[in-house]
């Protein structure tokens, strides 16, 4: 099936609204830095967060959560242990989880992680352009959280990437890429704001898999994701005066998004991607 | 003795200002999503705030500090035994100290070391109806953060718990219960905006803890604390946008609050719990 | 060289110019309480940042890193490794380093630790007047972050360091000195309100990280951090309404302030300290 941009918007406003009603519970497994802008993040979007990030509490978790977040940012060894523990038990349990590989490529402890991570089949890859490249296993990563790719070089590795572990695969950039490896869809919201405080990129994680969690559709839930936060954000850059209140005004904007601000400023765009598997080579 | 609610109000007003002079030094061994806002909510106040969290050094901390809070909320293997060890301190020295037992009775690693350090005397135990009923060897616990029991359900068992730890037990809901197992003191100040931010609750033990540092009477202290962050919440609540503008808000209005906006806005309600025994069967 | 006021106020004027041009990118090892605000004052600044806190990956990350920030706000285990890996790892590479002994003196694990460091040659400690002055091994430290201790007290303590380790000391306060041993000047911007958020001061010490990454005249780099971070403070707090705003308004301001407004507001002024080895007796 090949979606229209417009079936995807309906789609995200729908799912918006499910989010909102059934408020899934994401657990979170995540880095120091963001993990209280995540939480602020899902909450204000009407969902319910979790941090449960040491072992032996990880895995019984993961299988009663809604959805999973793994993000390697600042990896510890109890949280190695316990993503390690929340993937196999999400993985039994169903839970759709998202990988979000924070340099990979670029550390190497981390490193390693995510290749083992990405192989246990993650619902959703999400990184920016040199993360996406080098959890694929090409590319050295970039300097740790930088994007020094960008989208037109990550795309034959995003696809490729999502045919290997059969998940979606979502690049973030100035636009931004989801594909499954044979359909792919670009949304064209957002702010370089997002860029300029700490957590723009990771708390979306979280939001995708909130989204994953109310429908079974992985490519649109991970539009929806995209397509709602990006609004928002847009949104908020607009009335901001900076870093700091963009970054308050953000989560504002998350609680007050609704279809009709999704309808005005969403700008999706489809493509069929027939030639995934070149990238394979 | 029975306090009356205008007995409670004037030494709300008064501790308020206690804290504000004396800036008690709370020791914070509290989860990673909130300690950033549980220690800006405590400077806010005019208390200060030191997150001593590692082994070796919790303890002689809790020993010198003015009040000590214990959070489980992501209870790392050291953060585990610096609980123990400051607790331990804390009750050599006398410092009054604050279990919150997040999620007590939904996880496994927490919920023993939950009812060991229940077990150990806390000054005062403060959670939500679900982990309250938990904590006190009751029901499962809820998911995770959720307050899936109410109040009312709740009470009986805070009662008990006061009186099998010999200190005050606190229910935060939409009404706050505070209760030595003999009186019960509700407050009925807030606002649902507390609980779509994360640390709402945390950062609420801490204050408790400020506030138990500057008098004996806790019941009356933990009244105060309730009261001066509740109304502070309330009036914040009325000048935000959302759960960012809140969140901003609610530290200026923490920094402003005095004695006049506590007597315009403060709710309480006293009763005498005889029957608190009932609820030991 | 003795400068003046007016050669470092123009020399900050570039400086923050080159940080905005070139991105440095900081690795900082710190604590949990103020990881998110050193993110982003780092970025609004525009600067890069990197949480790289695990053992094996920040000693690799160090060498590539353009400054380093070492923190013992909360130093867990596999932190006081990775602050061991990483300050070797920046030694060998010319990377520049900073030094924050938060609790030095106080507190029995980070003491040590501390003074190892210390030996280390950090290319800059920044700390308040008692860490200073307990870091060059006097002093009982305070009660972990308050700074108990005057800047008169501190300087010839700060002189002696400064000579001591070959590298530029830092006393924050009201007023902030800095010192190479045989020069010092002083900065008299900022806003008390620095004090009522928490990482007003650690944050500063990643920033200072990011200058040193842009000439290799120390002392001036770290004047320029001090006077851009404490200008766009007072300018914050011109428009804050208590200290949740402050810290919103704070960012924004980092990201706007430019040259004009240095010239405006910055106080420096400078003094030749003959006398510095008066104080190692």
């Amino acid at each position: 099936m090949t979606r229209t941009p417009q079936h995807l918007l309906e789609f995200s406003v729908d799912a918006l609204q499910e989010v909102r009603r059934s408020a899934p519970l994401v657990h979170c497994i995540t880095n120091s830095v963001v993990v209280n802008v995540t939480a602020n993040a899902l909450l204000a979007l009407g969902a319910s967060a979790a941090m449960v990030d040491i072992p032996d509490e990880a895995g019984p978790f993961a299988a009663i959560a809604s959805g999973l977040l793994v993000n390697l940012g600042t990896p510890t060894a109890e949280q190695r242990t316990a993503m390690r523990e929340a993937v196999a038990s999400a993985t039994d349990a169903g839970t759709p989880w998202v990988l979000d590989p924070v340099a990979v490529g670029a550390l190497p402890v981390r490193t390693p992680l995510g290749f083992e991570l990405r192989d246990a089949g993650p619902t959703i890859i999400r990184g920016n352009a040199s993360e996406i490249i080098a959890v694929g296993g090409a590319g050295a990563g970039g300097r740790g959280v930088d994007a020094d790719d960008d989208l037109a070089a990550a795309e034959p590795h995003a696809r490729a990437l999502a045919l290997r572990t059969g998940g979606i695969v979502a690049v973030s950039g100035p636009v931004d890429l989801v594909t499954d490896g044979r359909e792919s869809v670009r949304i064209s919201n957002g702010t370089p704001l997002l860029t300029q405080v700490t957590g723009g990129g990771c708390a979306l994680g979280a939001v995708m898999a909130a989204f994953a969690a109310v429908d079974d559709d992985r490519l649109a839930t991970t539009v929806a994701a995209i397509t709602v936060y990006t609004v928002a954000a847009q949104r908020a850059a607009a009335r901001a005066s900076g870093p700091g209140s963009f970054a308050v005004g953000f989560l504002d904007a998350l609680a007050e998004i609704d279809g009709d601000a999704l309808r005005r400023t969403a700008v999706l765009a489809t493509d069929a991607a027939t030639d995934a598997t070149d990238a394979t080579s």
